[in-house]
């Protein structure tokens, strides 16, 4: 499992790669963790850099990943930032701006099957033919480690919380904030409130069957929170006694990514205003004085659409 | 002229009511003081604050501002907070989204006259008629001292910069943030870029002419840093041996604002890329090494023009 010192090291790792982003106080112990402001628009370049720089020598053929969106951004920029050659497969559906944007990061971009799993299965395949070091978007060690720097930074910056409410997907980044906020003791640490979509609830029913099972992917997080199932990593991390599962709705998405704009000029994608939604819409009510951390965690989105 | 301890007054007497808006580090010595997360979407909140704070009691009439939108956006946030009326007066240039913000705030909203100097005039008139406590957009020593609190917070949370590039229309903010940053030193503190769209060069002009003379304005600027003459407090401070001068082109300050947002996922309005534009833009290049901060100021901008 991954450990606290395992998400040190990759604080260490990937230091001067990306930013540390800033925390935001907006009223007396409600914090904001603007995550979204990170390279490439999310959290995700910081596993990606991780993963990477975990390699030693990345081969000649470079590194591989599937995804048409926030994980495919977060691995083309980090390739070229560290000059490795990167190949992105995402499906035939995706849209021609998320492929020009990957080109436009260098990326070779290999646009096949009708969903996401086919993108993924033709990527795998490519991998063992060409040798490339695959980047998973949630389920791989490395890649936990580096999300999980998100929390060590928000823990210095707010000066400790007693709360961190976050988005999970496929759980990566919420696994990697439950390590990274622990301090390193084994039972230690905040709360961690985990924010799914109701049409999304990957972590809500592998918590109710003991393990991860497939869901149904649907909604406004869809394109960046669309993961089928858990992943195996983190729910072993998230399946712990500091983590509340809790659901919000579409709506309570929506009216959140508005009032981010509106009253806080923050502009996020749907997926990035869910952890806020949860607070809004009162599925998680903080006690009086209870210091909270909310991750704001993606930006890459249309900004017509505010 | 405002001092050092007017602004560390002004700190004290307005904390609580406006945000510590973040820095953060996009580059080693190079900081975005993202002052446009600030309540209200701009720095002007703080000299708001501090103006009718320091009035001690404030008339039944309220405060009356005029403003190009973010002054008065400020005023009215300010005034809701405290529990006062506000009247506002903006010219017919302003754009909807904030004389719509002004409106859902609760203030009186007067549009009238093609600039700003002919709606402060009115503002002017009906203060003379009704008492109420006139809060000015850049002109009053408590409104300086309140904007100087950034200058304050950004030498505390960068640990120093040896540059602060910041936007000049009336000249409030920069002369604030000129003795903000000082540290109290008669002469010290990090050089300060003022940057001017050259389509509205007020302080420009003042420094040929030796003092505040008026100057056409236009340009994608005109709606936030559209005054037609420097102020005459702050030109006092601004004509001062820290000061450099630079224009930039609006060209400039759209592509920088395009690129604060593509980028950076930072939402700013014209006025709030100004500074940046100096940067990017080249009339204003850091030497090696040199510790640079750049306010972005104000986010009062409709997103789909992003």
């Amino acid at each position: 499992m991954t450990t606290y010192a395992d998400v040190l090291a990759a604080a260490g790792r990937i230091h001067g790669h990306v930013l540390r982003t800033p925390v935001l106080e907006i009223s007396p112990g409600l914090f904001f963790k603007l995550e979204l402001l990170q390279h490439s628009g999310s959290f995700k370049v910081r596993g990606a850099f991780n993963r990477i720089l975990s390699a030693g020598q990345v081969p000649d053929s470079g590194v591989i990943a599937a995804s048409g969106g926030n994980h495919g951004l977060a691995v083309a920029f980090a390739a070229r930032a560290l000059g490795v050659r990167a190949e992105i497969f995402v499906p035939e559906v995706t849209s021609p701006v998320k492929v020009s944007g990957l080109a436009a990061l260098g990326a070779h971009v290999t646009q096949t099957g009708a969903i996401y799993a086919e993108a993924a299965e033709a990527a795998a395949k490519r991998a063992a033919e060409s040798g490339a070091l695959s980047v998973h978007a949630y389920d791989q060690p490395e890649v936990i480690a580096g999300q999980g720097t998100t929390g060590l930074e928000l823990m210095e910056q707010t000066g400790g919380v007693d709360t961190v409410v976050v988005a999970v997907g496929g759980g990566g980044f919420g696994a990697g904030i439950t390590v990274g906020t622990s301090g390193g003791a084994s039972s230690g640490g905040p709360r961690i409130v985990a924010v799914e979509p109701e049409r999304i609830p990957t972590l809500r029913r592998a918590l109710e069957a003991g393990r991860p099972v497939p869901v149904e992917v649907s909604g406004v997080g869809a394109d960046a929170l669309g993961a089928t199932r858990i992943g195996g990593l983190a729910f072993e991390i998230l399946s712990g006694p500091r983590v509340e599962s809790v659901l919000v709705s579409d709506e309570a998405i929506m009216e959140a990514r508005h009032t981010l704009w509106e009253r806080h000029r923050v502009a996020a994608e749907p997926a990035g205003s869910a952890a806020y939604a949860a607070l809004l819409s009162g599925v998680y009510t903080p006690a009086p004085g209870e210091r909270v951390a909310v991750v704001v965690c993606g930006s890459n989105t249309d900004p017509a659409t505010l």
